[in-house]
């Protein structure tokens, strides 16, 4: 069948909106239409070439939501009509990291993912005859993709497309940092360093998981409003803090008896290493975690002074929770 | 009284075994006749200079055991003639640390620690009317010593004291980061790097916590037959691999259907920031946890990229556990 889609021909230049061909589902898979998808900044991170991983000419999107409307005869789990939202973290159930029962992140599909294919190691996806790519296994930037089954979560009917959508990246990212990675508990006190689409969802999952004081931290005084219309408690822009970033934030975090201060849990959602280092640092003491959900540009590092980890702080990440 | 103890009097220069005075125990302390004590690294590294917080004159030593022979009317929990183990990472049980219960470091006690002092700010040694400072809170270089009532743990009167004053120091944490920190379980890969009386402590532990695969690393060929001993499966001499180490290890870790490799936990009980990002980086994407164990050289950093964090990889430490 032919479809309309928004097609990344090269690196750093504009998609180019046209009609392309696309081959039904095969065995595992399903057909859907995209009735919505948003824009990340990975959409654009990968379309800049900055993406060491970024494969052309391929069809880009990953947060999406639409409906099935054809399917393999074995697929067991979704039937034509159903709402649903592309995974690009899905689940094969039978690898050893699915079946560690320790991480989401199944290493199975990501070997074919990673090529721009479906699992069977083709595309669905041409233009006269050449092959375009498929992109993080979901390539919501068309009127219809293939998915296999296992990357489609179903939801109810009556959740709007265009709202929806963003719970295939930017929502679980943030939240499930809080919830699954982190798993942070009431009272806590809470760091966000970046109040971006990731970070005012981590505020929102604080906020669920009854955490007490949520600060965020922005560059952008515009982003204060946002970030309390999602939960955020306290405000702190680094270029008017008069010193150092990290002591503010460990005197703002001090409470009643405890005047060592520093948060329970911080989170990046800049991608910028020196932020990283901070977001660690302005753990507390003997427990504080930080967890980086940032991408930071290829060959960065993050470093610190073992102290930090010694004295029981802890460094961990997600990818997609 | 007087008590016969080995003097730092100044960094990089040979103890001075001599008497000097030792007032009693105030409120809430004991005196102890100090009957073995062991001498660890951080004991050589104070007296280099090379801490930074090492003050002079002191009487070092913080791996004892020995007999209660006096304490202060207000004690309870020990008695004359218990036998006990000093302390250096007592809990106060009343500090916003110690009410966590997310951390053993206490942070009350460490505030007077840190200045060489007893928790009422004043030293119970001197010579000739001059100070002497506490190290460690436990200074068991010397044949009698006070402490605070919570900084001595009692244990049986037959345990031998020139065996159980490594459970003072080396042996609770080499076993406190594989049960506590890192909360090993049974049929876990693991690599422990440096196999000194911190790292053989390790390996006991994960012996102790069921592990499956124990592999030491260490560049001096010696040190295998000490590992075999305390429970390591494999060795590793970083000398003799034939190219990076890392790839070397995750390689070793494969097994069965699981050929992504990658140890459960490691442990770095080097020091040597360069081998705690090995240590890092020879972790199982998805879950792999690394624990810092070592002290660095002041002003060392790890680094690593965030993208192995991001994948689920944790970075943490332990001080004493």
């Amino acid at each position: 069948m032919k479809t309309r889609a928004a097609v990344a021909f090269e690196k750093a230049k504009p998609l180019t909106v046209m009609d392309v061909e696309l081959e039904g589902p095969r065995a595992g898979e399903v057909l859907v239409e995209v009735k919505a998808t948003g824009v990340c900044h990975t959409d654009d991170f990968t379309l800049s070439g900055a993406d060491p991983e970024g494969l052309f000419p391929a069809i880009l999107g990953h947060e999406g939501a639409g409906i099935v409307v054809d399917a393999s005869p074995d697929v067991t789990s979704v039937k034509k009509g159903d709402h649903v939202i592309p995974l690009y973290t899905p689940e094969c159930r039978q690898c050893p990291s699915c079946l560690s029962r320790k991480t989401n992140l199944c290493t199975a599909i990501r070997a074919t993912q990673g090529q721009g294919v479906m699992p069977d190691g083709t595309s669905r996806f041409s233009f006269d005859g050449k092959k375009l790519h498929h992109y993080m296994g979901t390539s919501t930037f068309s009127n219809f993709t293939v998915l296999p089954e296992i990357a489609v979560a179903k939801i109810r009917e009556d959740a709007p497309f265009d709202k929806v959508c963003y719970i295939g990246c930017g929502v679980t990212t943030g939240i499930g940092a809080v919830l699954n990675t982190a798993k942070v508990e009431p009272g806590a006190n809470c760091i966000v360093f970046g109040l971006g689409g990731i970070g005012l969802n981590v505020v929102q999952g604080l906020r669920l998981a009854g955490a007490d004081m949520i600060v965020g931290v922005d560059v952008n005084n515009g982003k204060k409003q946002w970030g309390e219309r999602f939960g955020m408690t306290h405000f702190v822009n680094p270029k008017e803090v008069g010193g150092d970033l990290v002591p503010h934030l460990i005197n703002m975090t001090k409470r009643g008896a405890d005047q060592i201060g520093g948060a329970d849990y911080t989170f990046d959602c800049t991608g910028n290493v020196t932020v990283m280092r901070q977001a660690l640092e302005a753990c507390h003491r003997g427990w504080g975690q930080s967890v980086i959900i940032g991408v930071a540009p290829a060959g960065a590092e993050i470093a610190t002074r073992p102290f930090q980890l010694v004295t029981g702080r802890v460094w961990k990440g997600t990818a997609s929770s």
